[in-house]
């Protein structure tokens, strides 16, 4: 592929951001002249990236709408999901080619070599070239480095300090990233989702942990030393139960899906897992209720915090557990509602989502897209 | 002045942003060619914005260290503070050549026409042409417009939809910006201030009222409708006193300077204004150290909140009132301290400074200075 420029890429983001542009659009868009973009965008035709769309008669000649051509490369995602690696191949549109599951490795060698084995079959069976998978993200729940190397630690997989990308990009000769798990399914919401046009939303996660990550101007904003979103150790009550941060009542031990199954087994009430307990309330157990009324208040608590300090147009929160608009969603509604301004609650677009093994490494899939096309220089094993 | 292109203003932001450069490191941070910086910083020292200060001696040629012509214009800020116009004129580099004061005009109108009839005035003792005033700051406090041209709401100043930007421009001749008190603090601190080479931080201002301002990459970050920062809502305790919000136990209702003096005068204490109550609790006075601790803790876990979502490099904490090391400064310390994770406290730089008058009215010529040097293209107003 012929080396793309810095304005190249100004145009496939301004594209990915819009979901398609017309050549005029972009020109008003990125500042480029016309004649400038008509030819950046027949580089990236050329090259197989940009592909024409629909168009649209006004006056004059019609205007032809350019977008990510889909398959002009494709990319793996890799997640943690219940104790399950989850893979999954998609192209640059976030369209589904094929899917895998194992279970997790023990650690990033073992990752490496599982992916090795089966990546090749996964693109066989979807009739793809392996040679043109051309990036691998993979979702972790824990912190990783600026460059996306590195996975610094996990708390939930027990690493620490594990060069994830390196070791699977020499595996399988594809370039590799690593992304924090909420911050992938932020990846995830801007280029295949439901924040696509959207230049400023946060993302929270709720699952056995929660998680946070804030989109500022259309890039994830990792902040100073790259804990940005951390929401799950907000204090909510500071004579609470003990944290493993060191602090007390942090938003993770009363609101996470462990904190809920947690207080949940100690009431004595029949449940296995987190799932179990929002039907249990549903049902009418006044003590599930009570569990789930404290775990969504707190939440709702927070995330009101954040809109008021980030003033996003958009709050998605993406739940592993739960039903659509069952008593946790309400709950959490209800407190955002309460402990919010009137005038940013209006201003502020909230939705739920579901977090399925799929949707996460769709995420991590996404954060491959997003290095392929968008954001290359920043290391030098971008495409 | 000859039109500056873009590339002009990412030198001078480049330049801003390390309090100087040689022309090899701005080649390196804003990925111009050598030769081009050549050119570009001739054009800008030509038309008196950038001088040439130290050399510093290497291998080879000595190489000059570039930075900003303090005296390429002179801005004017003005300011509301405890009823009074703080008035200062400034130079790019915010040394202040002269100041005034009046009684705050009781809207925009009379605020135009006052600065029409002082600022020639101020000028002229400085010994300053008038015409090289080059832009006017205004921070008042409440909301403004995108644009910075109009103050959308203040309760405190009893403004809505007052069209400040353009009434002063049109009385003085002179390109007018308003902006949000906070917001002008922190433009205060990133170009003359503690930030100058700091790209993501926090300010929170603690006057009558509480203020927040967030910079993300170097730039102010105003959110989806200009509402980012806006920490003094955060609801602190849910059946807390009522706030003009219409939520209750607002950060505001606890811990702002009108809520301590309000709550030092029901107790009975002797106090005035919010100044004296800290003294008192020095003093050893139980009820005013139970304020200060009420107000500061709920203060410390707001910021502490912040911090965790936002991992900036630093959070300047500009107080009206209390003293250096006072017993407010160590309770909001302490409180901080508790409710952030250990490795955020770690990574965090925390440092409070004083809001004098003339410090406010330094923000609101930071922000003159800021759209003439280096943002100018929002509006039409621009240089």
């Amino acid at each position: 592929m012929a080396t793309l420029t810095y304005a190249h890429r100004q145009l496939l983001r301004a594209v990915s951001a819009s979901a398609g542009l017309t050549r005029t659009e972009i020109a008003e868009k990125t500042g480029y002249s016309r004649p400038a973009i008509t030819a950046l965008s027949r580089d990236l035709i050329d090259c197989g990236l940009l592909a024409e769309g629909d168009s649209i008669r006004g006056q004059g000649r019609p205007s032809i709408i350019l977008d990510i051509a889909a398959q002009g490369g494709f990319v793996v995602g890799v997640a943690a999901v219940a104790g399950r690696a989850r893979i999954l191949l998609a192209d640059l549109a976030g369209h589904v080619h094929g899917s895998d599951e194992a279970d997790w490795p023990l650690d990033a060698p073992d990752l490496a070599r599982m992916l090795a084995e089966r990546l090749p079959q996964l693109a066989r069976k979807a009739a793809i070239g392996f040679d043109r998978v051309v990036g691998i993200g993979v979702a972790v729940p824990g912190l990783v480095d600026d460059t996306q190397q590195v996975c610094l630690q996990s708390n939930n997989l027990g690493w620490r300090d594990a060069p994830v990308a390196a070791l699977i990009r020499a595996a399988t000769g594809i370039p590799t990233y690593v992304e924090n798990d909420a911050n992938a399914v932020a990846v995830g919401e801007k280029l295949f989702g439901r924040a696509r046009e959207c230049g400023d939303f946060v993302v929270i996660t709720l699952g056995r942990g929660i998680g946070g990550a804030i989109f500022v101007g259309g890039q994830l904003y990792r902040g100073h030393s790259g804990a940005a979103g951390e929401i799950s150790h907000a204090a909510i009550q500071l004579d609470g139960p003990p944290c493993r941060c060191g602090k007390r009542g942090c938003l993770t031990t009363i609101a996470s899906g462990r904190a809920i199954l947690h207080a949940a087994v100690a009431d004595g009430l029949p449940c296995a897992v987190m799932e179990d307990v929002e039907p249990l309330a549903e049902s009418g157990d006044a003590a599930a209720i009570a569990i789930l009324h404290r775990a969504g208040g707190a939440l709702g608590l927070a995330i009101a915090q954040a809109i008021q300090m980030l003033n996003p147009a958009l709050v998605v929160i993406a739940m592993e557990f739960g039903s659509e608009d069952g008593l946790m969603q309400r709950v959490i509604r209800q407190s955002i509602d309460a402990a919010i301004m009137p005038r940013l609650r209006a201003a502020t677009q909230i939705t739920f989502d579901f977090v399925t093994p799929a949707f996460t490494a769709s995420g991590a899939a996404a954060v491959a897209a997003e290095r392929f096309l968008l954001n290359p220089l920043i290391t030098a094993e971008g495409a």
